[in-house]
């Protein structure tokens, strides 16, 4: 027998395992528990197309869920779309009861508790919505709620702030176990956007690949901003994964470039983190801060137009992990 | 009644109160737990010439002491110095047991352990004395292995490792919280290091003080390294604190000049850091790493002799804490 919040973890964890593969729909997680309380189905949004997590869930419970519970990450949709609603999935399944995360911010797809009711389900919403709002649907809401992408502003630098060291060499600031999760992360996001200047310093792949090397099934969109040309044979124009080179110095053309995404992360260099920032355009970010001095080389931020301590760009923590031998810490604005 | 692992914890606040004022004797810290396992006593060292912790301890235990247990931070001790040994006092006040966190690494006390054996007390080594090694007798312990003062480099930070604004100033770049607990940690140190650049851009008066305002009853010796002179009517200069003047950019000058110094703080600008990290002279880093981005200014640590990614100085982090907005990070040498 799980608890219930239990349950709402596993939904999230599913949830997680999908983020980047679902774009435009929401990485949707979904739990059902048998009367006993045992889990008897657990399901992820499909890609495009394919069914919700409700219904993933719900065709491995079968005849299981019948007096059972639902335990969602996001409210059931409550419309037809490219799939019937869950709701009527839902209903059809005999669940006596269903527990929610998140209500659904979309208008015509949002009623789905109210259905629920309706059909004589005791439909709950959860009361900690924070692992689901700024975990794996983080992204899909600040979508939803402003119309633009949602902007992670991610960097590695030494204690002393520096981004790569005097010589220029900015591989392995941050540890291995770093290094495993910022890869594996960018298998769960629509795109990643750096300058023509790093290109040109570091000549990346921004791929997203497994610790052995293996390309990730889903890569996001390699971005580049600026307005110089490329080297010829640039890692980034090859083949492994879409890239668009955005010719301008203005976030906020990156901004409309990249008008399909959900969730991108900035990973330029100084300058191109200091007009994100500038700009108010970063909407986390995301620090790997490596237990090392370097006492020389570019800072991780350049010119974010800020002249005294009164004018900082403010942040709040969100949280702090030690990775490894680093420290992780997760900000978004104040 | 207390379990043991709490009397020691009190013992380590006890001696933690009094570190700073006891040099060149260690911050020890005791409890004494009568028969019920009741707390009848807490002491810390006294300033040199007045008691030890156990002294302070078993006085204020009295009778109550006899067939009880003293748990204290260091070995006690077994030599005349200033004060009899408190072995003797250990064994007349009838206590059953010791615990003792740390052995005395100073040949001419030690032994304490056996002869409370000898006189029929069960003496345990407490099987966690990090608390203490990594807490208030750090310092002391460092001195007492290494013949040095134990030097911290302190510092605060905006996420992109500036110390000061592009206007210079640096003031407030952490919160309150985190100036706070700076402040207070003046008063418990023997010293603190600047360079003259720090002096000539802040006048800073580097004097330990409550939030208020008020002087703490302890003041660090105020240490000022470089060869320029410094402007007339510095504060550091006023009758608050004692001050030194190094004349030297030699870090082992200032090392010598503090000769009688147990525990150091380096504040200085990002010259002086460097300079000391350079020499491998910084047994810990604390910093403060404030939620705000500055894109502009000095970076925290400068001309540290590293010239790629793989000379880098390496630490290895020991504590990672938030102080209200900031992340507080303890680091020491790997
Ligand atoms: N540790 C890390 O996390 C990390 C990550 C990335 C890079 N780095 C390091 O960062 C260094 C490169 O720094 P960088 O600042 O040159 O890289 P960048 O920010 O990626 O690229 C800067 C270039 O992009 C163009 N650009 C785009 N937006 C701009 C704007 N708003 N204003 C001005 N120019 C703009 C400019 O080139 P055009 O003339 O073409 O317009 C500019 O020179 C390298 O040492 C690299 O190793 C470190
Ligand atoms: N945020 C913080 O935690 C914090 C703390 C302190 C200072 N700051 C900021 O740091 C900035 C000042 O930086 P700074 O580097 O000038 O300060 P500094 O390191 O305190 O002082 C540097 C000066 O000390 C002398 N010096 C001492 N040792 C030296 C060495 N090994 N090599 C060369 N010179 C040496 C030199 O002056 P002589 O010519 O006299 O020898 C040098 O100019 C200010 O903006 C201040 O606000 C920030």
């Amino acid at each position: 027998m799980l608890h219930l919040s239990d349950a709402m973890r596993l939904a999230v964890e599913a949830s997680e395992q999908v983020r980047g593969t679902t774009s435009p729909n929401p990485p949707v997680g979904a739990v059902i528990l048998g009367v006993g309380g045992n889990v008897v189905g657990v399901g992820a949004t499909q890609p495009p197309g394919g069914p919700h997590a409700e219904v993933v869930a719900l065709n491995e419970a079968g005849a299981q869920a019948f007096g059972g519970t639902a335990v969602v990450t996001l409210e059931p949709c409550d419309h037809f779309g490219r799939t019937p609603p869950c709701t009527r999935a839902l209903i059809e399944s005999g669940v006596a009861q269903v527990h929610y995360a998140v209500a659904d911010p979309v208008a015509e797809a949002s009623g789905g508790a109210q259905t629920l009711a309706h059909a004589g389900i005791v439909v709950t919403a959860w009361h900690d919505p924070a692992p689901v709002t700024q975990g794996p649907l983080r992204a899909w809401l600040h979508r939803q709620r402003t119309g633009r992408p949602h902007v992670t502003y991610k960097y590695a630098a030494s204690l002393d702030g520096r981004c790569a060291a005097a010589d220029g060499s900015s591989q392995w600031i941050s540890g291995v176990e770093s290094r495993a999760r910022d890869r594996l992360e960018r298998a769960r996001v629509d795109a990643i956007v750096v300058g023509t200047g790093t290109v040109c310093a570091d000549d990346p792949w921004l791929t997203a690949r497994a610790p052995d090397g293996t390309l990730a099934d889903h890569q996001p969109i390699r971005v580049v901003m600026g307005v110089r040309e490329l080297p010829s044979g640039s890692r980034v124009n090859d083949d492994a994964a879409p890239t668009r080179i955005v010719r301008s110095r203005d976030p906020m053309d990156v901004i409309e470039a990249l008008d399909d995404c959900v969730d991108v992360v900035v990973e330029g260099g100084p300058t191109v983190a200091g007009a994100f920032l500038r700009a108010g355009l970063v909407d986390r970010i995301t620090a790997y801060v490596a237990p090392i001095v370097l006492g020389a080389g570019p800072a991780a931020v350049a010119d974010a137009g800020v002249g005294n301590i009164t004018d900082a760009i403010r942040f709040q923590c969100e949280s702090v992990d030690r990775l490894g031998d680093d420290v992780l810490i997760s900000l978004i604005p104040r």
